[in-house]
């Protein structure tokens, strides 16, 4: 998932994808192009424009980036004849790829009011069309050339679907009126969460990371063994309610419950509570994809910084799992979760019907206690496609799991998201381990 | 002319405009409030919404904040029954009036994405219509007591209206496109700058300040005696062409040439041309509400700050005029000139038909050597609306006589604009003096 | 008086000092560079080495760069034979001469552990002896051409003995153990501060800025005519009783009170009281040259800021005297007050002997509401030493009268000194004026 | 060895060094006391005093720093009787440890004048002279139980021996003049470094971590297996040579070498070569504990940060070792290297006598590619002493090997110290590694 300054882990070698990659994913391609249009099309031209901080984007930068990546690696250099839509784009919708040329500073992204939010739907039509003649046109060579970019092309975009939900409500949410992004779906009766078992595994030497066939980026390999150590996972989701009872012990000041960086950003900035948490008369509230809502107590806490999450286990007297020991439980698990599908875009409350972890897939990204490296043997593809693929690793810490922001089909076992540690604007949160 | 922290002089205590004032100054009213919308009618909602630094306002803040003016300080206290349109309103429109209660934080007010600028239109609309109302159901006493508040109003929303078109070119001139805001109007042939000529004025005891009739800003009075020195005006303002000589001169690298602050301002900035320039294919440009044009060499330097004025003065072997000067020989002149009325929204050449001082009023605000401090004997006004006229009394510098982007009917001999040293975004110039 | 970036006025063209310049004023320039080394002779290497702040310079650099000054203004240009202490002292010691060429970066003057305190002493007596021989072989033709710059570097020197004071002071307060400067001198038994009683002054032309003979700085002149009207003068200065008065009526809480400006500086500096002032044991006390001491309810407040003194008059329902109508009231006293000749390093209660203004020489530097810009006809004198001259003359403020830690001999009521309007770190208070 | 804000992992539990404390080890205290004079005797009390940045300290608070350790850790809590020798002196010395109170803010270290540096000498003796007391009169009983934390005193002080080089030499370098800590020792003839030769290293479980007998940081347990891979190892570190060929195929300006972290502080900070680099005559130099001297190509480069180190390592196709292969393959070395005990205070050019990996012990600090995270089954030792063992292990990079002022007896096999990756003061280069 991308990162702040950094829409990360985008590029993968065509190797990754090459097994099912017979012709183009025409069908999911523009499948993936609509959702970003079905995400935005009740958002004004303002809202699309603005940018409420440097880690965020606007949404319609979002919009045309994702439109650029396909001029950029696919249209331009395979396409004979195409015709960039406008040739300064190039220069304003680059992100970050220092091959492909200078580009807009990250920063001023919301400066350009102009082009219009609409005038970036006919930028995306006018590419949409291209990749059909593309598609229409290409001979079986081309398109399995071609096939392991367009599917790239389709991950990048779900990425900045993600971005461009949790982006919006950080904009949303520094307007005082707290606008909504979507009505709330009608709810089933609440429910208490579950309780707070946990699930052990066995030491042994394990393999993790990608293999086999299906689309996965590169920092997902290679594969590789480790050495386990017995462990034990908790079976669901740290909850508002136990958030609450660490803010109400005081957590927040108390300064050996903390990392001596998290300590200093914690009072440096202030925290006293999870993101977008607001009291109001009393009670407490957190901005949400549907306005300011009174906190669910029975909720996977959402919007906490890696510092609080690693205070939080402390407190708890365990520790945040490993990304090694995440991935090996959730192994054997099926992909389904509160992903974008739900239509819910909020974390929910743990279900009661199953037995073993819960929650794994959607929700909320888990921090885990592992950096952000390489992993052994880890060679960055070549090419501005795979450009930067390492350049991300060091000083943020691997998410796994996905989130309620994430869209349907993109998330796996082995996927890799990454943050530093400060970052509280993903839909982020937590689960507890400890040795078994 | 309101600064960057600080919409200025807008108060008035009832007194100033009291002689005039048998009843509301109705068409005025509504012809002001409709020329606001008129300035920004083709402007998208991302144009009106964005906020491009911390001294610059959205668009549609400044039609919102115009509006709450005549809300909090008209409707709310004297329209028995009105009912505002947005209670919430109250405290994201407000400015700086401390007294009025919180107020959404400045830099935070290109966040406001909603309402949109349709609604702000409609906020106008109502708080208009009940203006309407007030001015068909008021009887003459109550008429004679709002009317120095009405023009008060008036002439606050006209401030706005030029501090609207200075904001819209620097959100413009952030982007990459450099979009144009007008359409440049047919110009007549190009001609050459007035000659170099001189005015002389004799010393002696002069008056200055405002008073008899007429609307003015407390900041402008009392009026009073000056000791004035015999001195010399030029008789045009300083061109782009003798602005070029100073950069090509060395003029930004010469520290002789600079006061300590504006040296220190130059080198932490990177200055080396006013703003808003920039070289294209070899050639200056400069980005203006017509776009990215070539220097117009005869026309009057603009978009620099005081401290690149001070420098420019003490290379020419001159000085800046003293405020005081200023007026004396503006006392005599009408108060004609390219101001907002002419449409031409961007500084002139000076004409050649006249003899004496030219481009007095209008074009560009004219630097003074005159640190902005009250009036001997000044008291500010009681209560809100009058209730910060002297705070903005240090730092800042005087500037006279209007500009090209100012609003016809705004500006008089003894009006005060001022600005800090370092601004540069305003429409400003200079016009040189020396000792006689 | 020097401020922080601006080792200010202490250029002056030869004319100055002039009429008196028949020979060098040899006594008291060795009298001069006897008493820096007094100021400093009990303090230790480390107390003159370390800077605790950009404005502030260490004790060994004011003694160096001194030195300096004599070296590069007269023995290197006018003393045949001249060999340097050490070249490299050159570029170590400037202070902000652009003509002399580059100059180590202010704020890492505190870097600079070598030379040593005692090395600087040697650099010192080697500058000396040669000036000696300066004095000893010069025939009455260069004496009476040196003389003026000699004169300029006892003056120079002088300010610098002021600086050194104040900033050896702001260095103690950020040491916890809060040591002292100085032993205090036996006090007489504290007495009550005078009534609060008022001198008044008629309006008409009135002549200030300096004329006639003995030393002063270009910027105490020309000479002018100033339409002065009435007013008054408080007789002596406020003192920290009024000032907790106004403390504990919530001023520093109240924004009406305050200069935007100030105020804006207020809230982003937690200002609630005086520099220096701190509560120990519920009561207030202030970090002195003789160490944290108890606060003196009748002597007058001192470290305060342009803010907080205009703040304070109107809060008083006065204002600050102009320059102009202080120099006036100062113009027939007797040069006379508590500087550093008394030895109390600290502003004292006013005496009730006299009446009339009282306080006007000394104790502290009397704030004044006129910004410090050049007199009408001013000119900067030529050549390095006078290069700068008018280089400050933007955003700052002027000060009157000097203080209990202003040499002997120094001050005038001509005398402009000038600091920013948040400084608070020299001997700094106020005296109150209004329209008669 | 303490990092910027975090005097590290000086805690140990009293397991750790239990095995062989059967008394006070009394002889290694007192002669790390006396080193700790020896390394500061010939600095004077401005050296002494200065703090050049927020991440160093003066050398007198080292000094008082590690005397404040035994009195709060020792002294304090078990000897009868003992008189500390200033109260103030705890708050003023204490570095980071919260459970032990208030202290000092780190940035304001240098501002403490006072107590001399003579009088923190008379602290030293005072505190010395009760460990004296205590040696002498403990029972064997105690004597047991205090010995670990005896041992942790000696080696907290040892570290901050090193740190107190790296910080006088970044005090030195501030200044113009370059002075130099030490004399250089009379060297040999210069010799080439040997070839780039390889040892390859098998794969496999393998044992790391501390165990058995003899002191360490807790943070170098437990001792625990991990999964090797096989690897090869470069048998010297990386040379001034092949550091300047990097520079001059234009490293620095490579966007594609460097982790997108380390390319924004590269651009941010300008680096265009290492730390205390610099060009006099066209010649590269570097600042040393010897002043600024000439590079010497074949000795290893020193002063990198790990941005820089990674940046190499990419450019020479290698990568950085992994913290668990640099500590299989010291594993069998002897502990010999040039550390302090040498006074040569450079890294030296490797020698040619044997074969295998060279300069494992001593010269410089090796980054490794490991992020510095707790070991499998860590757990912080309990109480103030080991309060906060854990708290820096996040955001910063694990080094191993010690360097050429790393006291004798300091480094291990297993010892973990840790910085940020931008980091570049301390005695800091690399080593490459590869996959076998």
């Amino acid at each position: 998932m991308t990162t702040a300054n950094v829409p990360a882990a985008q590029t993968a070698s065509a190797a990754h994808a090459g097994s099912e990659a017979e012709g183009f994913p025409a069908e999911r391609l523009f499948a993936t192009r609509r959702q970003s249009l079905a995400l935005t099309d009740h958002l004004s031209d303002a809202d699309q424009t603005v940018q409420s901080m440097d880690d965020a984007s606007p949404a319609k930068w979002h919009l045309a980036h994702t439109t650029w990546f396909f001029e950029a690696f696919i249209l331009r250099d395979h396409m004979p004849g195409y015709r960039p839509y406008d040739d300064r784009f190039f220069y304003l919708f680059n992100s970050y790829y220092e091959n492909e040329g200078e580009r807009h500073p990250r920063p001023y992204r919301g400066m350009i009011t102009r082009p219009s939010a609409d005038e970036v739907r006919q930028y995306r039509a006018h590419v949409d069309g291209w990749l059909e003649k593309l598609v229409t046109t290409s001979d079986e060579a081309l398109a399995r050339k071609l096939a392991p970019l367009v599917e790239l092309g389709i991950h990048h975009e779900q990425q900045h679907q993600e971005l461009l939900l949790t982006d919006i409500l950080h904009l949303f949410a520094q307007n005082p009126l707290k606008p909504a992004y979507a009505l709330e779906a009608p709810r089933s009766a609440p429910h208490a969460a579950p309780a707070d078992t946990w699930s052990s595994f066995d030491g042994g030497i394990r393999r993790i990371g990608h293999e086999g066939g299906g689309f996965f980026y590169d920092n997902e390999g290679p594969a590789h063994e480790v050495l386990q150590r017995p462990f034990k996972l908790a079976d669901r989701l740290v909850t508002n309610r136990e958030w609450l009872a660490f803010m109400e012990d005081g957590g927040y000041e108390t300064a050996t419950l903390w990392l001596a960086d998290g300590w200093g950003t914690v009072n440096r900035e202030g925290w006293r509570a999870p993101l977008y948490w607001l009291k109001r008369d009393g009670a407490w509230h957190q901005m949400s994809l549907h306005g300011l809502r009174p906190i669910e107590l029975d909720a996977p806490v959402c919007h906490v910084s890696y510092y609080e999450a690693d205070a939080f286990a402390r407190f708890a007297g365990k520790r945040l799992p490993l990304e090694s020991e995440w991935e090996v439980a959730a192994a054997g698990l099926p992909l389904k979760g509160n992903t974008v599908g739900t239509g819910e875009l909020r974390p929910l409350v743990a279900g009661h019907a199953s037995s073993g972890p819960r929650q794994m897939i959607g929700d909320v990204w888990e921090w885990t206690a592992s950096p952000y490296v390489a992993y052994p043997g880890f060679k960055p593809a070549a090419g501005a496609v795979g450009e930067y693929n390492g350049k991300f690793m060091v000083n943020q810490l691997v998410l796994r799991g996905g989130s309620c922001a994430t869209p349907e089909g993109h998330i796996r076992a082995t996927y890799r998201n990454f943050f530093y540690p400060h970052h509280r604007w993903q839909f982020m949160g937590l689960r507890l381990a400890e040795d078994a």
